[in-house]
């Protein structure tokens, strides 16, 4: 039978991955597919450096358009990141109707519709699998799997860094800076870790993963999202004394008709399934009108997990043009051009822990109560410790379910008491059932 | 564009959640496949009772024939349940070149190769998702998001029953006995509970999902089989007190080309994932080469879950006849008719958790030592709690890794001493890495 012939643009920690995939579950793959994988061209800037794996330096090339125009390649795979060039090469290679894969989140999650849109006249396939949670075969499950399901809601923890610094931080009790440095040191945090810690990289997967489930476009600027910079080693120890672990959570919601979509450090219950996940994993937490709650664990990034869900979209679409048949990892047919309706955050309802830190004396309490009886929230329970008389000390509160306006009214009206020394730490609760 | 019609055998829970779904998410799934789905017939032995949901009464009929020849029906869906009737019935709907969805693992466990050869000669499908693990999207991930994967080892809660068990014995501390009943009342466990917890349904799953996952028959009877009945609530407070929880655990990992198959309750450590899982939930721990480690979660039976799953199957099937594309839920064609080497449980490695009953006298503790250390096993603790002269208390020992067959005869040896008053209660340990 013929090989199906891939072309691979970005020959980094990734594409090597895939190329050594290939290689050594070959056979294995041949089996599956009923046809061998090829991999005719890799285009890269730098064809010299050495990679763990060894290709005929025929194959190599620093011309992306070599490979995207080569007649006999029917898939290209990009994996060289950033928006600007991939973009470029994507919409070529969508233009000579060949099949796209692509990891490429910060692209898909600003220039998806229009990719998706393309590849639907053009009648190709783009596979994302790899762009979501690495080697989590999520966006297949939710796709095919939840075919049937009306999804009500998605909770995940989407970004492995940060993970790795809450949960190191929970389990040692250090600062985040302190932990944050060790990240970096070891390879799990960039040296500029902003797209990670702030949250962004989260977004850019929310937005990818939200308008497949959810099947109307969720445009990224919609998502409200919170980093994990200001959590401090004693938020950690608070909640965990209350019975909570912090996680960064990525939130999408159906709701009357309305989505919900954000992304924000969160308080989540130690018996939470979600509590559990440790480390650089991810997991999603999704549930259906049918198939109720699902879980989805594993690893979200690194060379071989996200090299096996490429491989998955390739023999995807291998299949497909084994057997000339149509169409399936494209775009989704019930993803519509609408954008989803997209609830304002300010009226996004959530219980809340509070941390203030307020000087110790008399009264306190009361202005801080009295402002947020007047914004409509009730005060579930209130921790202070230690007393230092005349310096601030921490007064920690969780609160019942409020309205975000009123909390952030709220907010505002503490930070502005002259005995509030610094701004106050506002953490939304969340996966509480019942 | 023209609709997909459907015939149900086997109109009971499962057959109505089916129907139920399709009516109630009728145009979301319409507009997911493209075209509608329409129940054309419904057969039952009994089309008089009432259901949860309305059928047109001249769609239902008590002759299964009448549904499988009616020449407008392309995919039949079993739902009847056990093994000949619903055996002489997919026969019939394979011979007429009909694609198939079933979720009878009772079936399957056994006629499986059968089915899945004939069809695959037929050249239609057969759709089992919902035969293990009910709503969670497992065996559609094994399969694609993990095709370019070699499957290392699959480690399972496959009976939400048994886990509801096991997880009130541990939140209460009561025992087996009292559990089951309450079970029983509740309707999570049958009348002859005996397929559940003795680990003949988690068997049943382990058959297929391992067939599937390994690409070679795994035939039943080789498959290692123990239950939960000897479970006492003192071995779940000393494996607590050791740092584990007790599941019972489906198992299949790959081993220098065999295959180790087996369903026992096993210690797991309390901070691996599957001891989080708690209740009816079931959950499966995948390790495939590239992508690493992998968890599925979620309802493994129930009406709308399990409903779930028949619906992604039927639009499964049904993508690819709008299309005249190949099959696809069918036997995966990396299916051998080969069977999988089996490792003989008498080989496999393990450490162990022991209760031994013994009278509490001097030299006891020598004596049971002694014999363990004459097979070649290492004891890494003892505890002894209780003191009771003259009269039996529990010795709970954790071993280091030892060879079954050694464990086995030193069973034999411990039993026959004069001072163990009742058979030993050996546990597998699990979930330990590194």
């Amino acid at each position: 039978m013929k090989a199906v012939q891939v072309g691979i643009l970005g020959f980094g920690t990734v594409g090597s991955g895939v190329v050594k995939l290939i290689r050594e579950n070959g056979a294995l793959l041949e089996r599956r597919l009923g046809a061998p994988i090829m991999i005719r061209r890799i285009a890269d800037i730098d064809v010299t450096r050495a990679r763990n794996v060894d290709v005929d330096p025929a194959v190599l090339t620093t011309d992306a358009m070599a490979v995207i125009e080569d007649p006999a390649i029917d898939i290209v795979v990009e994996l060289i990141g950033g928006r600007d060039a991939a973009l470029r090469f994507c919409r070529e290679v969508l233009a000579r109707k060949k099949h796209l894969v692509t990891a490429n989140k910060a692209l898909l999650s600003t220039h998806g519709l229009e990719l998706y849109q393309t590849a639907a006249r053009q009648r190709v396939s783009i596979g994302f699998e790899a762009s979501v949670c690495g080697g989590i075969p999520l966006l297949r499950a939710v796709k095919e799997g939840l075919v049937g399901d009306r999804v009500r809601s998605i909770i995940g923890i989407l970004n492995g860094t940060c993970n790795y610094i809450l949960t190191k931080m929970t389990e040692s009790q250090r600062p985040f800076a302190e932990v944050l440095s060790e990240a970096q040191a070891k390879g799990y945090a960039e040296a500029n870790p902003s797209l990670d810690i702030d949250g962004i990289d989260t977004a850019h997967k929310l937005q990818i993963l939200a308008t497949l489930a959810f099947g109307a476009y969720v445009p990224l600027d919609r998502i409200h999202v919170e980093g994990i910079r200001r959590i401090d080693a004693s938020d950690i120890e608070y909640a965990r004394d209350l019975g909570y672990r912090i996680k960064l959570l990525a939130i999408a919601k159906q709701l009357n008709g309305e989505l919900e979509a954000r992304v924000h450090p969160a308080l989540i219950p130690e018996d939470h399934l979600l509590a559990s996940v440790g480390g650089v994993y991810n997991a999603v937490y999704v549930v259906g009108d049918a198939v109720g709650s699902l879980m989805f664990y594993g690893r979200g990034a690194g060379q071989m997990p996200t090299a096996s869900a490429v491989v998955s979209d390739i023999v995807e679409i291998a299949r497909g043009l084994l057997h000339d048949a149509p169409v399936r990892a494209t775009p989704p047919p019930q993803l519509s051009e609408q954008e989803a309706e997209i609830r304002d955050i300010t009226v996004v309802r959530s219980c809340y822990y509070l941390r203030i830190m307020a000087i110790d004396k008399p009264g306190v309490l009361s202005k801080v109560a009295g402002i947020l009886g007047n914004n409509n929230i009730s005060i579930v329970s209130v921790i202070q410790k230690g007393r230092q008389e005349q310096s601030a000390v921490p007064i920690v509160m969780m609160t019942h379910e409020a309205i975000e306006g009123d909390m952030q009214r709220s907010l505002k009206a503490i930070d502005h008491l002259d005995v509030v020394s610094q701004e106050t730490i506002c953490l939304r609760v969340e996966g509480v059932t019942g």
